[in-house]
């Protein structure tokens, strides 16, 4: 089965193509904005994330990559310290940046609003339009381009917060002083990557026939892929219903490795190059050597070699990888709920905005 | 069948049987030294914690209590960023706390003198001792004194890693300004209320026979219970290779909500009290209005109310339930692996210090 010619015409498969022209607006329209990232962070030095789901997985896309690469700390929010405990922090010198594809999540918009109101500079980055309440809440709001997304399991907008996340990331000195050249042209160079990985014929049937059949499934990656790997798991869990367990390489060792067996495959995610590609092969060698199935998704050669089977992904440096090594796993998780019944652009319990208090 | 009537002798029942003494001693101990960690921290403004696996969920209760009653911003450390990417960011103003039951696990020693390298003040809790690699490296070392844990999966090490983080939170100045009364007296309460729930007879039978069914279970928590929720969820995967999805309330909201069917109970953990316990209810009566069981554990008669089957929390006050809230689960698991045919004090792929580049 190629995945191009599998005949399905879900909305999420459509948005999944959608990605090259969704990335390019959004690149095209946030990157001249880089500055005002750097105006507004100016007087500040640690980075807070505010998002959940979805948007949480782009998240820590975005603190990986500043932390690795731009020098600063950054925190994952916990939003029920301040819709729940309403607890009082100094947050001065604290840039808040909330993610949310509609723009529209309250407990998101209000964390936002409580980091203001500590002290925090603020910042979006939304689908939902400058007129949305995050945006309309933040200082500086990226709205990104990705165009109206109907399928529940969000594609194009991930992808596009990745891409907003890494404008950011330009903003905030991407490699300053640290040896390596991550700049704004390998960031255009990415909706071409993507439009090359979509165009290439795929072959899910090995991976599809064996997640056809198991509960459960382990997804692993390390730095940068881990945010991609964490994006998959929760496609899985919500299109298709599999036990789907998100797992850093390192987390996963201490523990939750015993849970990958015969019945218990585990996806792997690499970029094709970069410091953690190494580690990712040995851990694809592990569980195979375990006797069980190990797919890989990226990786190039070396990973796919380690693997049971393996998806190519995208031909970009290791800190934009995670924009295309998504892609394999959308195409995936798309082509597996079918197979299994369900209509992936309306699993059952989920509807577009999600309202947690 | 009463989980203290279970006959089984393995070593971790008898290790979670030893969490009273083993709290007791590690108060005893810690308690006075509070003041150095006010010393220590008088020049910080953030808490960065440094942990992995089962003392990563500590790492999150140490993250809650801190935020929602300490007033200061807190990140769990990408220890990646630090082996891996060998980044270089500003630590200053930073308390780096790095977590590790045997104080031996390289990465986290290598990432805390990062940490130091990099600015910050740093200290450690471990149950390794004085001379273990990880105290070695800290400015303070707070050893905790759970005893020898000869078992795979930790139980006392946890809880005691979790008394250790209310004494940092106690130094920090838990609840100044905040209406809250959180003291050191309450702590001292601890160990009485966990021998308490450990003598009361329970009932694990409705739950063993759903969960010895099922391929995965979902465990969800919110605000301080959270940590609970992981922990249980590792102990699942790793002593029972159930696939276990532990997911905060509202993140279970955005997606992961799909997973939950007659194949796949919940497990909802709560406090007794406080402000995140109505929302909890609310999660059970989801999860049950689905067709799915939920079984509680902690949250009074509210929650057990709202469950097909619960069993009791501590007696304690929401900020230092978390210590005892896993106690249930602890047998739950032990009770489980054998049911499985599984040994819970050696899993399979496992090993007690776990080493990851």
């Amino acid at each position: 089965m190629q995945a191009h010619s599998a005949g399905g015409s879900s909305l999420m498969r459509q948005e999944i193509c959608q990605q090259p022209e969704a990335l390019k607006a959004t690149i095209d329209a946030l990157l001249p904005r880089r500055d005002e990232v750097a105006a507004l962070a100016g007087q500040t030095r640690t980075v807070l994330f505010i998002a959940r789901g979805t948007s949480d997985n782009a998240a820590v896309y975005g603190s990986y990559l500043i932390q690795a690469h731009a020098g600063r700390l950054t925190s994952l929010a916990a939003p029920s310290i301040a819709t729940t405990y309403k607890a009082r922090i100094d947050l001065s010198g604290v840039l808040a940046v909330a993610l949310s594809q509609s723009g529209r999540t309250e407990e998101i918009v209000e964390t936002l609003i409580w980091a203001k109101d500590c002290g925090a500079r603020t910042m979006a980055i939304t689908n939902g339009g400058a007129g949305s309440p995050l945006a309309e809440a933040a200082e500086v709001a990226f709205v990104t381009e990705a165009g109206v997304e109907q399928a529940v399991p969000a594609t194009k907008t991930f992808t596009c917060q990745l891409a907003a996340l890494a404008v950011l990331g330009l903003g905030l000195g991407l490699g300053l002083g640290l040896g390596v050249t991550l700049d704004a042209g390998q960031l255009r160079a990415v909706p071409d990557a993507v439009s090359e990985l979509l165009a290439r014929p795929v072959d899910l049937e090995p991976i599809l026939a064996k997640l056809a059949k198991v509960p459960g499934v382990v997804v692993s990656g390390r730095g940068m892929a881990y945010a991609a790997a964490l994006e998959l798991a929760i496609k899985l869990k919500e299109a298709c219903y599999l036990h789907a367990m998100g797992l850093s390489y390192a987390d996963l060792l201490h523990g939750p490795i015993a849970v990958v067996d015969a019945e218990t495959p585990a996806i792997v995610v690499a970029a094709d190059s970069g410091p953690t590609l190494a580690g990712t092969v040995d851990l694809a060698r592990r569980v195979t050597g375990a006797g069980a199935s190990a797919f890989g998704i990226g990786g190039g050669d070396a990973l796919a070699s380690a693997c049971t089977a393996a998806l190519a992904g995208p031909a970009l440096p290791e800190w934009l990888a995670p924009i295309g090594l998504i892609v394999p796993g959308q195409l995936l998780t798309e082509a597996l709920a079918r197979r299994l019944g369900i209509n992936p652009d309306q699993p059952r319990g989920l509807s577009k905005v999600t309202q947690t208090d």
